[in-house]
């Protein structure tokens, strides 16, 4: 990874190292958007973005202005009406597909529901739906309810697998993954299984999760058919932030919304009892969107105004690179999960038997990423608001809280509710 | 209604009738909760509720504090992840039903759709749902969905109807029908269509969107079985609130949700693939909630704390009555849709061949109501912050629009996008 990967370093020239680094990225440096606590570096902007000065200020607008002050007219004079699709152009260009083709409102789960829900019936004749065995589990639990909906087979294959799967394949309605592993971290090629999936006569859905934001997604590029993505994570649109749904401008037409609500029809004032879907994107919304939620997701997107998605992810390389630099350097013997080559999104999860406990060390020492199960302390480096600096700083946490035996401690091996 | 009805009164009778009224409700008066603006006598608060200050201040410290303090540890510490059940008992209270039969999330629309799905289902080999064809579209729309994904048949009955249609058959599994009609503000009979809907071995699912909050719902008195309801109505949770949803307790065994999400798992953050239905009413619960939506709606209900919803819907029925008492008072002619008699939720819509113009022309003057398709003048009275003089000047604008022909004027004909 680096050609001090092997050899121990000190702190010194490591700090150095992050200082070098820290400049050469200044440019995406928006550390200066982001409020966050005194103390603490924030290793879980994968699971929850941190939130910044324009989510809180846009919330607060949307809340005291909006909804306070214009009542019911905010519908029209701050145009919540038209919110998912201007909040899904903004995630379009980052996601790398077209204006017009992303819109955002509900969750993850039933964006996934719908993207899946439709995508399959796509392909009539086709009895087989390709998943992930190891997806977040959510991905795994609606594809397999749409499946038995439609009378379809859910074959669970890893997406190191689907493209031998899928070669010279004729059974395949539709294959649905995540580009990056919510768990190892690892970079799926959303090109190559999409083209596979197209040479077999099948579609492709993505879960763009740890991905939106933080890599070069590539959807109109890599021929991605549908879409889904979080809004919370990287985007740090806050809890349980709205998620988006992208249907490619070619299935539009073809998309059928499993769920028909009011805000997908082509004319929902008229009150008409016959269902007849919008033109475009907006026939993949349903019910009235969660104004507070978009607001606050769209003051978080405008940190990545005047930024390339690419040049995000130059850094987001470089923080993660640097971060198993300083394992090395620091002698910090985890064993990486995470590829070391550039197959790998925004974190670096490391192995540990006493992961959960080290996890919560870690937080005491201000240090905070997540665990998952079985044995994984899960880091995410969210580009945008970490540092070089950051990253150096938790490395020394880490070495201290492994060779210290901190996680040994009684306090830390309670598990909380949520974990 | 009144002994005065027919007989016109001068204001200032009304005035001090007015005076007299609010004087003997008193005690459901919380207009100081709530944040209205200036000169603004808001009556589309069963479209969008106002803001309150609990809401305002509850939203942001959920942004503030607990997501940009406490980031990721939110969960547990705010307790963010018991939200959509703690919420939903709030509510539970407020539509008689028990403890752990109501979650929030979702829209109204998603939820109906997960109702209405499973619902369905648990009458195999029955045929038909009923539902109302001058529902909000939405119910029709989602309704339909359902019955063409399951194979059943939609059938549009009237409420009016539905006992009739219950009686003595025997190929129905579901009646869906709202308690109160968006439109005509017509109190429907939960308790005698359920009773004929279970007479006839069929259930019954309700709509609370325009009772929750303003009516004695009486889901478990009137053996409801499955009910939706939004949260940004009467309860004034804000624009896109999280709606709720209520499978009762008999039934939430059976409840299977076609949107199998990780949320609605018995163990969420074991991340196993296979999908294993949570005990309880959070198996109704599907992907990460809608943390926002659901602080401002926690802060909102905070207005009924220590009210009867028995005596805030006499507030309701005393300002509705009241004006219709000043339509006839003041000599307004407009024919009245909702009922006069005590069967009606807490709106009062008028015909008016220019309803568009006149409802725009009292917006000009700051009375806020609204328009619906075709020729309705729809005014909601929102019990908690409206007083019965606030009633009397609504009452007296709408007179000098009518009687002065002020919705004839240009600036009152062009509709704006969202009407």
């Amino acid at each position: 990874m680096s050609d001090t990967a092997t050899t121990p370093s000190s702190p010194d020239t490591l700090r150095a190292r992050a200082a070098e680094l820290d400049a050469a990225h200044a440019s995406t440096d928006r550390r200066d958007a982001f409020l966050l606590p005194e103390g603490v570096i924030y290793l879980d902007g994968n699971s929850l973005g941190a939130l910044s000065v324009a989510a809180r200020d846009a919330t607060a607008n949307a809340v005291s202005r909006q909804w306070g002050e214009q009542l019911i007219r905010a519908w029209n004079e701050s145009s919540w009406w038209s919110a998912p699709e201007r909040v899904g152009d903004r995630i379009a260009e980052l996601v790398g597909a077209p204006a017009g083709s992303v819109v955002v409102g509900d969750s993850t789960t039933v964006s996934l529901y719908k993207a899946v829900h439709s995508a399959a019936r796509l392909r009539p004749g086709r009895s087989v739906v390709l998943t992930d065995p190891d997806s977040f589990p959510t991905d795994v639990h609606v594809t397999r309810g749409v499946c038995d909906q439609l009378g379809l087979t859910l074959e669970l294959v890893s997406p190191g697998d689907a493209v031998a799967r899928l070669d010279g394949s004729d059974d395949v309605a539709l294959a649905s993954y995540s580009q990056v592993d919510y768990r190892t971290g690892e970079l799926w090629d959303l090109a190559a299984i999409t083209s596979a999936a197209h040479d077999a006569g099948a579609l492709a859905c993505w879960d763009l999760c740890h991905s939106a934001g933080v890599v070069e997604v590539g959807l109109t590029a890599g021929g991605a058919d549908f879409a889904v993505g979080c809004g919370y994570k990287y985007l740090s649109g806050g809890p349980g932030a709205p998620a988006f749904i992208f249907v490619a401008p070619e299935h539009i037409a073809a998309f059928t919304n499993p769920i028909l609500g009011w805000n997908g029809h082509a004319t929902p004032f008229a009150m008409s009892p016959e269902h007849v879907p919008a033109d475009g994107i907006t026939r993949a919304r349903v019910g009235t969107p969660p104004v507070l939620g978009i607001a606050a997701l769209e003051g978080a997107l405008t940190a990545y105004d005047g930024l390339d998605v690419a040049d995000v992810r130059r850094r987001s390389l470089s923080l993660t690179a640097f971060f198993v630099e300083c394992l090395d350097g620091l002698g910090i013997d985890l064993p990486v999960v995470t590829p070391r080559d550039e197959s790998r999104g925004s974190q670096v999860s490391l192995r540990h038997p006493d992961a959960y406990a080290v996890v919560q060390a870690l937080i005491a020492r201000g240090v905070i990423g997540d665990f998952r199960e079985p044995d994984i302390v899960r880091l995410g480096f969210a580009p945008l608001y970490l540092s070089h600096a950051d990253v150096l700083a938790a490395a020394v946490h880490l070495r201290d809280v492994v060779d210290g035996r901190e996680f040994e401690r009684a306090e830390f091996a309670t598990r909380a509710a949520v974990t």
